[in-house]
């Protein structure tokens, strides 16, 4: 059971957008048991796409197409489906209203000839209703073969794939079960994890894959099996990651499938009913966007301060003004009083502080770019430590983040 | 003169990671002239891996191939490139040495027999030195048609692309010039702005292709034309731009290729010596971490609160209570003195300052989820306006964010 996935648009092969809905959608095939054997990006151009679809209807059973359904003149993916399927564009009564109804309701003008294209779709297609724009979705079929056209906004095509896709695959196809188990491990390289766990490796049964994926600090052990039996994949999964466990109790950081640590940190903080707040410099409001990037986040997180100017962390956070001056404003010292003062100012259990250098060129101190000190605030005192993440600002700014996290989650469980 | 990308790996078909890789690698091939016909994400499996090759050699010149190279077993392009080129691995001398010196000051421990294959290259393949890991790059010919292998790890392979792989591509091939510029309106939907500007359109030569990239309260128009003469190119598309400005005087924000939001208020602050502050509820930090990831932002970027928690706007910023209890936490007026609030607590001459709900539940007031109210601080004043962005938590966030910072832009234009 193999779907492709196309997206058709110029501005992913210049470079100018990266493609975000192809991960979203292969995600979501792997719930409902669909693998996804290629993902391809092709040209707004007739033949291109023609060759496209014919590779993808070889290999797969199902063609995600997303992209090319706008109004304007670049936009050919209709016409190009039409030519594929020998099929012809004809008005859809049920899509014209609602696209008269978005106009009247959110531009208050009528609707006008290049809007009403929107409503063409291919005779032979299955329209499928877009809440949330102008271009509809299209299902196809070709004997066993689907192919089904989407807008390439992120935000319709989501919804088009929630609420029409992925109940009529599950209608229409027979499918196995696909199982994906992600440890997180942290603190130990690749290699040297790959060589710790190497018997346990070498002794997994045939079917369940293992992936090593590396990334900032961590590295995410992945599992998978696919078979026609949910509670023996199960099992056997289950029973492979209890073996692993004692090997890795060291670094093992979570078994969760999104288990990342604001997640994490969140669920912790609010069944302890314990309260969170940042003061952050070089991460500039990472950190906060992080934690409240998570629904729910008000529960435990009572703010920030982003004290990125020097007298700012003397006005707004009450920092002592001769600390700094004695220690400088990228400091182990100052670090910790930002903690601590951030802690008095919001009223809250625990805090993260962070001040350095994320470069490109020295600040307000003399600190080499790439250095970084991070305090945690607990209802037990003030910890930190001093690191330096390099000279790529990003890669900088986005590693402190992490590690600000990883020592509050360690905090946090030693309590 | 064509390029193919090829991304090798099972987390990226399985939706466990966005492909970022190809964005940035298709955006510098286009700079020096060479074009992208597809991008390709394949499994992790030797079968698929040698048809992916033998499609993309058909089809371009050259072909850029990522992921698949570390030391551990699941992955497998090495092996699979020399069944390819029908070649064999033979260990590379000054790849040993490069990878046992980075073991030595990193992990202060000696290279393990796995880090040892790192140092393992197809024997007629050119080393490409990796100077930020362990995986080196390769250079493989075949007659006219070339093979880059690089590790996918992104840090690293865009060390490689820019040190090592474009000044070979720009000795090696004859290039054309590939010239895109990008107009970015705002505040006209896409289809309108069609319309509107359709003669226009109808009128461009040939060889300037257009297209309509809609975003978040955006349209960007991307003019595209190709050929040998970099002069030529310039002053037709030029002379088009000019003739189009007229056209969208109302709604034209910036013709600059990277002309974000952030980096034109930065520019505009910066010269006026004016400094900017932010007092985020809803948006969680996010207008705050936008503005600090352009580099410099400390020469105008005081800094910002997220007052997440009610409490939090009255103990930090200090907004009146009694304002709160009255108008209630979600209002205009509070918006309004939170940005009167950062202008005196961060000295800064404008501020940003948003309150409203993301969702997806209700928090400390009534209001429905998605409404936000954004207020700007100037030095003549305060002025704020009612939102609803509709009832998707990041949207609404990104949404806000960057409605905030349109609004931020006007005021500063009309000082």
């Amino acid at each position: 059971m193999f779907a492709e996935i196309i997206t058709i648009g110029d501005e992913i092969l210049i470079g100018q957008i990266v493609d975000t809905n192809s991960a979203f959608i292969a995600k979501q095939l792997n719930l409902i048991g669909v693998s996804v054997y290629q993902i391809s990006s092709v040209q707004d151009e007739r033949e291109h796409i023609l060759q496209a679809f014919k590779e993808a209807e070889e290999r797969a059973d199902i063609v995600i197409i997303t992209g090319g359904l706008g109004p304007t003149k670049d936009d050919i993916t209709k016409h190009t489906i039409c030519e594929y399927f020998q099929d012809e564009l004809v008005e859809d009564a049920s899509v014209l209203a609602h696209v008269e109804q978005l106009f009247k309701k959110y531009f208050a003008r009528p609707i006008s000839d290049l809007n009403k294209k929107q409503a063409l779709v291919p005779s032979r297609s299955t329209v499928l209703h877009n809440q949330f724009g102008t271009a509809p979705g299209m299902w196809l079929e070709k004997g066993d073969k689907t192919f089904i056209s989407l807008p390439g906004v992120p935000f319709e095509m989501k919804g088009l794939i929630q609420e029409e896709v992925i109940p009529r695959i599950q209608n229409k196809y027979k499918r196995p079960y696909i199982l994906h188990k992600t440890i997180i491990t942290y603190g130990l390289g690749e290699s040297a994890l790959a060589e710790r766990i190497e018997s346990w490796e070498d002794s997994l049964p045939s079917f369940v894959k293992l992936a090593y994926l590396p990334n900032v600090g961590k590295v995410r052990l992945r599992l998978t099996a696919k078979g026609t039996d949910k509670d023996i994949l199960d099992s056997i999964v289950e029973e492979q990651i209890e073996k692993l466990k004692p090997l890795i109790s060291d670094i093992f950081f979570s078994a969760e499938e999104e288990g990342s640590f604001e997640v994490v940190i969140g669920n912790l903080l609010a069944e302890m009913g314990a309260t969170l707040a940042v003061a952050e410099s070089c991460t500039g409001g990472k950190i906060a966007e992080m934690l409240t990037s998570i629904p729910g986040a008000s529960r435990y997180f009572n703010g920030s301060v982003v004290s990125y100017a020097t007298q700012a962390k003397i006005d707004v956070l009450g920092v002592d003004e001769q600390l700094i001056s004695k220690h400088s404003v990228v400091s182990k010292q100052v670090a910790e009083a930002m903690a601590q003062a951030a802690q008095k100012v919001f009223k809250a259990h625990y805090t993260i502080a962070t001040t350095g250098n994320a470069g490109p060129k020295k600040g307000d101190s003399d600190a080499d770019v790439g250095t970084v000190f991070i305090a945690i605030g607990t209802p037990k005192g003030v910890i930190s430590e001093e690191f330096n993440f390099g000279n790529h600002r990003e890669r900088v700014i986005n590693k402190a983040s992490n590690k600000a996290l990883e020592m509050l989650w360690k905090e946090i469980l030693e309590k």
